[in-house]
């Protein structure tokens, strides 16, 4: 099977994630790279090589990655920082180097202290998980109409980027170019401080008194918003250690939110207090404070609610045609693997578009004003 | 249709749960009643006669209740006692009232004074829901293994509660017995703080400048976690203008648990800084502080992810066979309606069980002691 293509890609860890963007390499048609997956744990290699998530396994790192053109690494970030010096002797020149990691700004540096521009790094960061973790979790569908956070190195070719791409083009997720440090502070907010919350009010739960009669009542909300809790936890401990300034700069943040809402609420429960005891309160009374801080609490719900759903609608229009209009534009080695052409006829587009904005922004500001 | 019943459900408010609970009401096979719905919105009402989750619908409440062996209050908390006078003057002496609101204590309490023991009032709350509202959200399948608060009132009849533990069963829903307050102080744990943990966090987000871009890379977490933002609004003011000094004291509580994983994260982030700018730490080094958190938030995400997964497990133990095993064995009128039988079976098996330990625990007690 090896012989008959023209090149390897390699990816490092074979769980949940390694295991779905090898699902979606192999599924790629005409394809002319082999898929070799290498794994610390062997029960994750064979699982992933049993279900096709990859061509074959090796046993040892430096196998995986000798005469790769790409290496996906997919570990958490820790695991990620420190694998790469450990690489290095056995990366080809001018290979490609790819990542999943959730956070990026230290992986770019150590990737740039130990590769130089010997290799193209591309940061990348797909923002879908699961509860489950391992390759039995993973789907071919499981990037589908996801972002899928692009952190390319400054002496990145354009080829390269291509490339990853392409491979974010057939998982049919959507490309988000971001500075390293800009993606580790938006991902803070939208996913590493939303999992600390899940663990925080899960434990709230379940370390009370009333754990037990608590459970038995917990809803469909009370699971969604604990679900984050059961990822992975060296996954978490690695989000947390290589992001923690933009973590507790958003934490302390939303503790604003929370001592918001809260103080709303204490307002109208004194009051409620104080008329149950008989006393009378200040002012007039047509409008009490419990008044305003339950309107206030109404316009809350109501606004948040309309954003929200203006939200969910706009996520719908991030669908991307999976193998949709790709032609092979290409010659170059690497660039037959897959050209990533959609994405990148789109990107033109926009950067075209931009463009032409500029010039009639500049043909208004010397015409002359109507009005 | 309405003359071939022998007696009257009345369903108040015909949105997603009340249309929910009369899918299931209708689907009761060999049923002996009618079901009507009413809704202040029209829209409502017509939609949920035509979707079939009621006989039919009247538009004013005293037609409704007017005759009804059970009325179903499925409004949010205020609306619900807000009718509780209005309803009065109309309800038959000796009916069942039941409701679905999201508190119950001061529901309760206001039914009391209102109706004495004129009727049996069985507070409900179906922990089930969804983010879409009205009837066309509905489905025979909300409850389906949901938890269902059941607080009885002192004075109602044995036979009423069998009746509403008989809806319960229909909806294949698991009925939990709970003192008013004790409900309220559960459902601001799991439900009601949820709720508002989720609105902060979407509000933190949406009102940050860089809502565009966090948005964009947003993925199923986030979108998970704010969620019940999507929720009604009006329900939603209800709940916290109903109980809010239960939700002030758990909201306090989770502030705490915040502080302590920012107090990890501080340590950890001060200490990082003070190396990277070479300042000496005080020790030998050998296990740093930053260390010392890490290990610390590790230990926390690998228990909390374990007691997740326990509680899930805990949850898949509760679907109950849905017109299993019900025979009818009583013969009063409303009896007739659907026996609840399989769970009152199971709770007599319950307390049976209970008696049994209590004397083998006093038998224990009376018995010489053998170690």
């Amino acid at each position: 099977m090896a012989d008959s293509k023209e090149s390897k890609i390699a990816i490092i860890g074979t769980g949940l994630i390694g295991a779905s963007v090898g699902l979606n390499l192999m599924a790629r048609k005409d394809r002319k790279y082999e898929v070799v997956g290498v794994d610390r744990s062997r029960q994750n290699a064979r699982a992933a090589r049993e279900m096709k998530a990859v061509d074959s396994t090796v046993r040892y790192l430096d196998e995986a990655v000798r005469d790769a053109s790409m290496i996906v690494l997919a570990v958490p970030s820790r695991a990620a920082e420190e694998l790469l010096p450990t690489l290095e002797p056995y990366v080809a020149t001018g290979a490609i180097i790819t990542d999943t990691c959730s956070t990026k700004a230290s992986f770019m540096a150590k990737a740039e202290e130990v590769f130089g521009n010997k290799v193209s790094v591309i940061g990348g960061h797909p923002m879908a998980g699961s509860e489950r973790s391992g390759p039995s979790a993973a789907s071919v569908d499981l990037f589908q109409g996801a972002a899928w956070a692009l952190t390319p190195s400054p002496v990145a070719s354009e080829s390269s980027v291509r490339v990853v791409l392409g491979l974010i083009e057939s998982a049919g997720a959507v490309p988000i170019y971001v500075d390293p440090a800009e993606h580790d502070e938006l991902v803070a907010a939208v996913s590493h401080v939303p999992l600390l919350l899940s663990v925080a009010l899960f434990k709230l739960v379940h370390d009370s008194a009333c754990r037990d009669d608590a459970e038995q009542l917990a809803g469909p909300g009370f699971r969604d918003m604990t679900r984050l809790v059961m990822g992975d936890p060296e996954m978490a401990t690695d989000i947390v250690t290589t992001n923690r300034t933009a973590i507790l700069s958003w934490l302390r943040r939303y503790q604003g939110e929370l001592d918001t809402i809260i103080q709303a609420l204490e307002l109208s429960d004194e009051e409620a207090e104080r008329l149950a005891e008989g006393i009378d309160l200040p002012g007039d009374g047509k409008e009490s404070a419990a008044a305003t801080a339950d309107a206030l609490m109404e316009g809350l719900f109501t606004r948040a609610r309309m954003e929200r759903f203006v939200f969910d609608d706009r996520l719908i229009g991030r669908q991307v045609p999976k193998d949709g209009t790709e032609t092979p534009r290409s010659s170059d080695v690497i660039g037959q693997m897959f050209m990533g052409a959609y994405l990148y006829g789109r990107l033109k587009e926009q950067l075209n578009r931009g463009e032409e904005r500029e010039r009639e922004a500049a043909l208004r500001r010397g015409a002359p004003r109507n009005r």
